[in-house]
């Protein structure tokens, strides 16, 4: 007998033959596999004994039990102990199953059939009859008890998603932005003079001389002991010809690396954007700018929910470095993907551009997240020292420079500068807001003269997150819809020309514009009861339009747009809208005064301005102010890599940013409320809207 | 059947059951300790198994076999393989053996008593019959072939010898010239205000903001990741109440360590002076420059050779690394017997300063030192970068900021430099020559306005090698003589007024001054033969002086001085006159243009000016002008340790100060030649020396 690892208070004859630890009955059967999370980071497999009391009079009883949980496609096999969720089995497997809410049961979305095997599952309404006939079961609330086949059906398996901005154009435009390559590392190919007796300073200096002599510049350079050691073998390895690799950092240089010879092959760089849902990789040629190949994927932390709020929880509950190793496990195989495309060496990637949010990046560097989801709101570090890669993991050239792009604020990251630095307009004059939704929206308002920043939790609706159908603008998402006022049937575009499987953010508010304008939903978003018309059908108690018949469809059942779908969107676009409103009202400015508005992020891409406009999510302005960007972090991130300008830009952005909290602010709360309106309560903030409902 | 590990050209049947590696019969038996050195590291007890081939036909002859010496006193055991000597055994075992000449045979200072066992000893002209009766050998001469017992007698002991310069008047002198105490660590005790919605900035803008207001200069200061992983529960585990730890750099600061809490005691700092014979460390109160304690002992690198050329002769045949773990042993018992001493923790040395002649300091380092030795003779590194204690294997502090005196040449080093800071000439309007006599003799000219130096070879006589009866200065040497000229008897005055076993260098200036006086020696250093006086003697052919009588010492043998102890000793100094006159030269001067001469090193502690000018050593300039001033080695370190301006006037030192190298110059070997007499052939250069020859 014992006390559990998990709650000391409960004696337990359990034991883990393993790790020599206690577990009590209670942790062992557990099904939420965020419980008992440090145990279970250490011994994901368990071995569990049963040790003297009670419970040992069946000496076949001694062990708990444990199955194989096998998910199809792909024959992946999970040994659990019994007691263990289909959702625990997923993420031990490395199994891609989306789980927006983090096994909490609310989201839906981690559905799974069961093929064959014993399983429990809890009641849910999130499922369908039609789904639960089909042996649809959620992961996160089903626990195993034998061997187990699940599949993971089309609906629920990640694909790859659409990248927005990733063209030829796109590179080609950013390659324009840059007028001078300086990166930070830089490999300096070196003929030096033998020493004489007449020139007979140390190596070191003598290595300086040449450095000076090459144009780099020497007056605060250093250099760390390994090189110091090796250096004399060095230097006469190839009579006196020698590389040196000399990182610049923010105050001083160092030399990172000498190595004898001058053959050395040109530099590559990465530039990557982590974003919460999505992480992009530009491989990039140092000497010239050129894209060589560009690489994206879903963030592989997503399995512990959508967005940033969710990780840290889960960070909090298994460690930093679970997330962490989740996030590097995406960015190294897509550098992966990016050197096999490219047909080049890894090692020759020895400068790197990380960009993404401030939660993404903590998590990232292993940097203690949780006081970012707490009032007020804390994170732990806003500049970042130049890295090495091989401190923080990246499988590049060890050596290789890393640059982070500094966050101003817990909710305004470093994506939003680099967004900065690649649209420019805080180099202008031209006063503009500037908005970047994904699952979080950023907003700043300003101009050469001055900025102002604040977050407004817009959440994860038009990412696909709480709209039953929803998704992300990947292959078989409705992403442009016009309903025919008579007939109430919709005309759909599909990513991918495929049929259907959800809708992305695009279609969802093309889909409440063109409801509004149909008569189906009112203003303030409730359904017109009572059409009598075949696409307007009831879920339980709840009001639905059905979108897509299931005939029509990739996943054989009807795609419902439902009431709570229509709540949930019209929380998100209230909140942005309320963002603009409150960031202006800060600088003493209206709609009117705004020259430009500039939209960036993946959700943008497929965007109708009118029908943005038409539901309250974008102000009533001139069409030609608005200009969509497509990815600026990434755009960013590819300019710091390549000049030092940019850097020092990031820099200075930040100290000039104002960030503004909406957490406790009042009148953040009353625009929000006002704006929970289609378009809006004031209908005179929307002239240009036709209001139609019954 | 494989090939050597050190002849690959060799096939051999024996093999390492350790380390899965072949090893030749001749390797096995070598009796040289320092061939085969690679495999010998990684193997110092030998599993040696014969595989196969045609010695195997006795199966007890498959393993080599092995024998245990023990040293006497102490009891300390060693496992060797048959053949193995009885140095190699002792190096093994860190039994403390004076082996000036590493192992040659040619110095024969190795001697042990053979009390038991069976070993196979070379002839040798350096032990005396008497000796050899007593069995009498010299270690390095002497291979194991059985069980052996062998003790050390006790004139080959090494002992504690004295220190120039410790008392409490010479520390109290160094704390007066500090002005202003500025470590390169510093400890910061922060109360930062806790963060708001109002006052949201990160938690390392926060330490920095409270930094900047204690005063801290955070203009240049970066941070490493493990300092930001944990920042965030640090600063918020003792309710904001932090304590930083800062590094400042040449160009840069650094936060190195961050506390929770302000409770941290006062920081405490080594300097530490390597010299190529003895190590000193002093034990400072960083707050007020109070000495706690200091230490000195002999460097343990002595086993592998008396002078800076065969430690490094030996660092290429066993590894920098065996060098470096010898003098890091020394050090670190040191700073043991230090805090031991001062009753302090440990933890609290924070600061280090290391001063040291160039080959000592880059053994230590663990930097290639064996260009420094071959012509054009270049160190690896000049100026050091700060450095972490943890890196360099210091037991303080891990943390502790390492500053490591710059050197200007390979044959002058940080030692100089640290001699110059102490004594502060080159701040000054008087001409000054300066010379530090150790293991080699470093000289340097000038004055605020400008620096020469050279370095010239003494050779290792002043500090007892080369010479029969020579010794340091410790316990038993006699350090003062006057020979009686009508008796021929010399009157002596030993350290620590005990009986003698030895001479050491102010001993051996005394005694050729006095034989030059008393008509014993002729002016080119031969002696005058056929005096028919009991204590001039013979050994073997050649000429000696007996000293001492065995009865009167404590090695209960006669202490000789020998004509080639007479030659040995005038090319030393006759190295040091020339060095000064060439260097004179170079600059256009004489020794009339000289304001002052100082001294440094143990060596002038004992030293009789006028002896030492009567033999031709110093230039026969108003005694007034020389001044003694101590071991300005650990001065200068103890300086640098606490000030930041005396770490800077360290490199601008170095900048300033002209190499001349001697090694081919032909005036050098000119004035060499005419210096080897006594006191020199131009006798006008001594009008104040009266020569007294038959």
């Amino acid at each position: 007998m014992g006390k559990c690892s998990c709650h000391p208070e409960q004696e337990t004859s359990f034991m883990c033959m393993k790790h020599n630890k206690f577990l009590c009955e209670e942790c062992l059967k557990c099904p939420d596999p965020n419980i008992h999370c440090k145990f279970r980071q250490s011994c994901p497999i368990w071995f569990i004994e049963k040790r003297g009391g009670k419970g040992i009079d069946d000496p076949s009883s001694a062990k708990a039990k444990e199955f194989t949980v096998m998910f199809q496609p792909g024959n992946k096999e999970v040994r659990v102990p019994e007691g263990a969720t289909l959702l625990y089995a997923a993420q031990l497997g490395d199994v891609p199953l989306n789980a927006s809410c983090n096994g909490k049961g609310s989201c839906g979305k981690c559905k799974l059939i069961l093929e064959s095997g014993v399983a429990k599952s809890e009641n849910t309404p999130l499922l369908t009859p039609a789904e639960k006939g089909k042996n649809y079961v959620l992961a996160c609330q089903t626990t195993v008890h034998g061997d187990i086949v699940a599949r993971i059906p089309e609906e629920t398996l990640e694909k790859k998603m659409k990248i927005a901005g990733m063209g030829k154009a796109a590179t080609d435009k950013m390659r324009g932005l840059v007028t001078e390559i300086t990166p930070m590392l830089t490999h300096f190919s070196l003929e030096l003079s033998p020493p004489t007796l007449e020139d007979s300073i140390s190596d070191m200096d003598r290595l300086l001389r040449g450095l000076s002599k090459s144009g780099c510049d020497v007056s605060r350079m250093s250099v760390g002991l390994p090189v110091l050691r090796e250096l004399a073998a060095v230097m006469r390895g190839e009579n006196w010809k020698v590389t040196a690799s000399v990182v610049k950092k923010r105050f001083s240089s160092k030399i990172v690396g000498v190595a004898p010879g001058n053959g050395r092959p040109s530099s590559l760089g990465a530039a990557i954007d982590i974003g919460t849902t999505s992480i992009v990789v530009y491989l990039v040629d140092m000497t010239d700018g050129a894209v060589l190949a560009a690489t994206s994927g879903h963030n592989s932390q997503a399995i512990c929910g959508d967005d940033a709020i969710n990780r840290i929880v889960c960070a909090e509950k298994d460690g930093v470095k679970k997330l962490s190793d989740m996030g590097l496990a995406t960015i190294n195989g897509l550098i992966n993907e990016a050197i096999a495309g490219a047909e080049v060496e890894r090692n020759r990637i020895d400068n790197v551009a990380l960009s993404g949010n401030t939660t993404m990046i903590h998590l990232l560097l292993g940097i203690e997240p949780r006081h970012i989801r707490r009032e007020p709101y804390i994170p732990s570090v806003s500049a970042f020292p130049v890295l090495k890669a091989r401190s923080i993991g990246l499988k590049v050239n060890p050596e290789a420079a890393v640059f982070v792009m500094p966050a101003p604020a817990g909710y305004v990251g470093g994506d939003i500068v680099s967004g900065l630095i690649y649209t420019g307009f805080h180099r202008e004059a031209p006063m503009t807001l500037f908005i970047d939704v994904g699952t979080n929206g950023e907003i700043v308002l300003g101009n050469k003269d001055w900025l102002m920043t604040a977050a407004c939790s817009a959440g994860p609706a038009f990412e696909g997150g709480g709209v039953r159908w929803g998704m992300r603008a990947e292959e078989g998402a409705i992403e442009k819809i016009t309903i025919d006022p008579k007939t109430l049937d919709p005309m759909i575009s599909v990513v991918g020309d495929v049929p259907p499987r959800g809708i992305c953010g695009s279609g969802m508010i093309d889909l409440i514009s063109e409801m509004v304008r149909a008569g189906i939903i009112q203003q303030n978003g409730k359904f017109i009861r009572d059409m009598g018309h075949p696409r307007l059908t009831k879920d339980g108690d709840e009001p639905a339009y059905i979108l897509a018949f299931a005939g029509d469809t990739s996943v054989d059942k009807d795609i419902l747009f439902m009431e709570s779908d229509v709540e949930n969107i019209m929380r998100s676009k209230g909140a942005v809208y309320a963002g603009f409103k409150v960031l202006l009202a800060q600088a003493g400015m209206d709609f009117s005064m705004i020259d430009r508005m500039i939209i960036t992020g993946g959700f943008g891409q497929y965007l109708d301005l009118d029908k943005a406009v038409s539901i309250g999510l974008l102000p009533d302005i001139d069409r030609g102010k608005f200009a969509y960007l497509g990815n600026s972090s990434i755009g960013g991130a590819y300019m710091a890599l390549l000049s030092e300008a940019c850097r020092k830009e990031a820099a200075e952005i930040c100290n000039r940013m104002t960030y503004i909290d909406f957490s406790t602010n009042n009148r953040f709360m009353e625009e929000f409320t006002s704006a929970m309106f289609l378009p809006h309560t004031n209908l005179t903030e929307f002239p240009s809207v036709q209001i139609k409902y019954q």
